[in-house]
């Protein structure tokens, strides 16, 4: 299957207003049969997750801390990099594909340009508006996309 | 449960001496339901993913390179990192225990070294001989003393 | 003095247009008596290299690569990180400010982007037009303001 | 020159009983114009630090944390990367040669198995016992061996 992996980016604010749209993303790429890559937190993250693992799906925490605290209850597997920062970089190096939801971040901004930087497709739900970054219109799309 | 991210390193060389070994530890620790963590490619890492998978486990490989290529046939995921031989660093970091198996190699005792300075205990089969290392008779041994 | 170490970015083309600005304002961070810190390529970063080496200033290359190839000559220092495209996450954390020029790369937009979430000041030159970002209208200006 | 960029590696207790030899190391490797790279905290690193300087040498700290709190007064530059424990990476990718000295940590250890895994020749001065570790008898001999 192309782009099995496919990285799902987002703030982490528990109070974010695109919660229904990354659960939605979440769960329409766990019943596509996607692993679904994220940073591990809360927010956009943690629905993503959510969605997935209610859908009966694998959901991976790359997480930039040396130990799992704070990692979200949804994650199938979490994994502490240690890197900081530098874990956006796996997460974008580890995804085959991203789909970045929301607008609120430099953290989301620099998954998107370390993705397309690397060459991986990515696309955009309701976030930073970017010359040559693909947006979708709604999870349905930004999932149909990714998976070409 | 204790130590449910346990990493097994080792050579990469096929013809590897060690690769009972591996698949006994990767066996019984699927079977005592860890996941088990490894660097992804041939020898020892694709003896003990073998192991762990026919048992049902779940097999993380962790990959050096930006791509899957070489990538062991047994692994349940995939991750690439790009970050080349830190990418050790994140090995270490993402197990909370390392069983490390078979003398050959630079890498192996870079594993070791980067989890003994993360405070993450590693046991050691039939491995580089090191003060401050606990080893193991056994792959049995190897994997009641990770557990704790 | 607040911001001795600042980063230069921008894209690796030869033929890049922004030669100019890029040679001006290694000069004058040189001049400052700042450090200039770059991704040690070619392009913007060569620009910056020589404009700030020709005023006597130190400039080290933050490579990408585990070797020294195809790094430029007006180098100070070069250290290969073998991290690949984490080196940018590196490159933002070494530095205490960025000025970022041009418009081509989403390897820049990478390093705004993780500059601005580590915290930095980040000033843009004929760049990415983010929400956030400020923007300096000549090499003078964008010193100055990294200056603070 | 061959191997301009020597990596000098030990612990950072600040009573280490081999701070004399370190100061030495670094003074010789600084009278040879080579660059000294090192963590950049205390103990070993801070003597070759202090040696290196002294003789008028350039050294550069590349840190674990992504601030400069804790690096020692004797760099030239501190580069902080936020990559914690894989800067040892870093660090021996950035070498062209090393010489560990000491015999007290994993973090050394890690080091001198990150270098060597990448070719890059290690001279041993009162560390660690290896199998395929090289070692000197003196300051003078570690950097002989390490100029070729």
């Amino acid at each position: 299957m192309p782009n099995r992996y496919v990285a799902v980016c987002g703030d982490s604010d528990p109070g974010t207003p695109h919660r229904q749209a990354a659960l939605d993303v979440g769960r329409l790429l766990a019943e596509a049969g996607c692993v679904v890559l994220c940073g591990g937190y809360g927010g956009v993250m943690e629905a993503a997750s959510e969605g997935a693992a209610k859908a009966g799906g694998t959901v991976v925490g790359i997480l930039p801390t040396s130990d799992r605290e704070g990692a979200n209850e949804y994650l199938t597997l979490s994994l502490p990099t240690g890197l900081g920062q530098a874990r956006n970089a796996v997460l974008a190096t580890a995804a085959e594909a991203v789909i970045a939801i929301g607008s609120a971040g430099w953290g989301t901004l620099s998954e998107i340009a370390l993705a397309r930087r690397l060459g991986r497709p990515v696309v955009g739900l309701q976030t930073w508006r970017l010359e040559g970054l693909e947006t979708a219109g709604s999870p349905d799309e930004a999932v149909r996309r990714v998976l070409g």
